[in-house]
């Protein structure tokens, strides 16, 4: 048990920096002298240079030494002077931070379910102040919850009001995630722009396996003997943002369409999940078309 | 251990028998209870009726009592008066007989390696007349295990002819099965509808995921977190007929298109032996685009 | 579209009737003759003959044919006397009636979350009429799902009494299953008696690796690679009983046993659940000290 | 397909750092800083601080900068100082030097055959000086690769000879790594010693669960839903050394003792084969009783 509690302390005060840039010698340098130098002990690397399109990427977790004197505002201060001059994208993260993640969602709640109990437990380092639906019907789950939902339906004619309304509470409550939890609406162009690179979507199929609607009856109708969803980022397109990870489950003819979709189902909460914890633990690099994904 | 032995015996005289045809009131009866008249001890059943189709699946295994006089002859023609009454297809296999397979290879040898050793150590039950490719590089391999090797190159002008001299080896071998051991042409359309539902090919993806050429390219390009492979039945399509099944493995941004190789010829191996020993093991049925199979 | 409701009218009336009995000539014809002389529609068999110990399981989902007037009573009360000729046990259930589960638990809600989620959503056909618990923690969540909650503390003196109240819920309630979602209280030998069969416990490690408390320090401590759950039922040796199910995911180094314990738990409530549909869903037989299951 | 070449061009001279030490300040600087000034190209970093114990670990994949003069002799010269200061145990190989792996086996054949088709094709990057056995059963397998066959029979009274014998064997050929792939002998606790750290052994079951002889009749009685294999360094216990990697697959009441050893045998190939490319790829690493692994 001591180990446990040991475990804990010492973590408390756990940092993560992860930065990318053009592939180039001293970049890891960069980053690793700069710690040393700022007494930083370091818990755990990852990095890789991408030799096809030389990228570099790292992430590292660290903490203050306790005989030093850790300042977080000189520390960033002194390290965007490096970084400018790698071009590094970089980010400095607080591992106890909470990461305020807004949720949308339709009618369909396993995924959503499956994110409040990882919330609730404590499972997830997350805060959730919103739950945006175009459906009223989740609303109950939320409010058991604590968290504020927004009712906001949609058709064609309104959609550019309903997604500014959408825009507004993203703003209001400085997101710094939004997860699409089977939210059923196809985004239009512009909200897709807005949201690229830190929206996660969940598609209920491998892509690009069965892109488009109903992936479980096309999988059906194929008899496929694998079903499996897919959490990517949203871009232009919103069944070809890059992926962050996928999962996969066996299944037989004995398996109508509903019977697909409930195994899959099932999948898709793991897989969002994953998705969403990998996210915030800053263990997911975009990279193009592509992601970095330092998996634990 | 006694145990081992005492199953060795009893399963010796093992038969499979199955049959399929539209759904109907009495299906089940009309093998089950002919079985039992017959004096034969029921090790296993599979059934499964399409609500979908309509259509009427079954695969049993069984043994005749030891007090029973079996006499095949006798329980084939009086199984085929009951089975012409309800228009089912149905085969009869003892347990124990190898199957005729002839392999088709190009120049990558992992699936034939694979084969080769679940067949010389009888983990497959099969007998591999010949091995027929349009290159000579895995002609020592085959000669190793004593298997006649036939080479014959192919190019746009001979291609008839050589899939007549293809056909004639297979038709000579007496096959009851060919495999596609990434034999990396394109069948002609004659080809594929004599091979139809009797050859099983090994695809190295996920269908539908990527078809075509070059695979782990388009993986590579798409990020994917996950590789996979497809054993199926030909049909007129090359990549499009019957899934047998199909295995996946997670891969992440460090696997350059080479890796994503790599790790899936692993895949493609277990994936075709797997059809291959639920084919000979009479689990497969072609269900139209579909099969059902009573895997184990 | 017109798929999925057509099968949902055909299945509404599916009734599932399981077998088993000594091994022996015509114990398969038994059943299949007699739902074929009672007009009944068979979707799906699976049997299992085992050679081992001789002994013969069967089960069989079916309909009774539109034209047939299928009564209930009658079929019963027929098959009786044919189950009695072959010393059959065996069961006959409606598809879409629900089984009565009492869950216990002590802290730990994973297990319970997921289950409850299952229930409120129809994925498992149960209702759940009772909550018991040593703990006052989870009534909240029981009682946002409308179900009542008993809170029955335990030590080592009251221990007869509580046992006994527990025993009293459980057929106050008629019960037909009862899940152990993670009570971590050892029960005396006379309770284990009494839920022997029909009782599932999840057992936070792949038995028979980690019996015993704390299994994830344990896993710890050898550097295992994998992490695993088991779904059994209760014999006399808590621990010991005849596994269901049992999950798996992979590890490394980096997880401290808080790590270790947090991917078990999604293990833990995955077996769990899937143990409870198989039960409910008379896939499981018990064989001595091992279990026969038709999974799907 | 430039891609791959240009990927393959560049890693030709790739070379891999390993370290581990007392867990300290300055440990990552130690070793990164000393790259960066000999004008090392950093690809791929892994590193791992346990807190549990304050070790740390750190593996690196670097080439030397195009512009850069490498010098192997010079850079090791250097890096000595460095390491002794912190303590240091540290290894440095070319990506593309072969490992020199001595295989033991006794009569099957299935992991020595995987083995052999990984070299033959260059999957695994090594070279196979002897295969030593106390059986002449596989000699003409090893002589078709053109590998040296060592039959050294043993029984209670030969084995200190014998094991003399196979001790000689492996210091000629100056293996750097001892595979155990089915020897199904106990070795002497000198032996062990010798071997300890750098012989690794496929034990055909999920360690800890059967210890011991014939685990798949021990999974059979148990009725378990999973078998396994575990690939460990040996130590003075045989069964109990540091796991390095582990491997599933379910399996189900009809498989009697020789179908659950039939899947196990294909679990122990691919365990076995990833433990032997994760140990010569310099990504397994010693720790007490455990092992860190950099898994790829």
């Amino acid at each position: 048990m001591s180990l446990s509690t040991s475990v804990q302390e010492q973590v408390s005060d756990t940092q993560i920096i992860t930065a990318s840039c053009p592939g180039g010698l001293g970049t890891v340098d960069a980053v690793t002298a700069y710690l040393y130098q700022q007494g930083c002990y370091i818990n755990e690397i990852n990095s890789f240079d991408d030799i096809d399109t030389q990228r570099f990427f790292i992430r590292i977790e660290f903490r203050p030494d306790r005989q030093s004197a850790f300042n977080r505002e000189n520390f960033i201060s002194g390290f965007k002077t490096k970084a400018a001059s790698f071009d590094m994208d970089w980010t400095l993260t607080r591992k106890d931070d909470k990461a305020k993640v807004v949720i949308m969602v339709s009618k369909h709640d396993h995924c959503l379910n499956d994110l409040l109990y990882r919330y609730r437990t404590g499972d997830l380092k997350i805060e959730i102040p919103a739950i945006i639906s175009n459906h009223p019907d989740l609303e109950e789950l939320a409010k058991w919850h604590g968290i504020p939902y927004f009712h906001l339906p949609v058709n064609k004619d309104i959609k550019p009001q309903q997604e500014a309304m959408i825009w507004k509470i993203i703003q209001d409550c400085d997101a710094d995630l939004v997860v699409l939890a089977r939210y059923m609406q196809v985004l239009s162009s512009e909200m897709c722009q807005r949201l690229a690179g830190w929206a996660i979507n969940i598609h209920h199929s491998l892509l690009p396996g069965f892109k488009g609607a109903k992936p479980y009856y096309q999988a059906y109708h194929k008899g496929v003997k694998l079903v499996g969803a897919t959490a990517h980022y949203i871009s232009d397109d919103l069944d070809e943002g890059p992926i962050i990870t996928q999962g996969v489950e066996t299944v037989d003819h004995s398996h109508y369409p509903a019977d697909l979709a409930a195994k899959g189902q099932a999948i898709e909460c793991q897989t969002l999940s994953r998705a969403v914890r990998w996210h915030i633990e800053q263990r997911v690099f975009l990279h193009g078309e592509k992601s970095v994904v330092f998996a634990k």
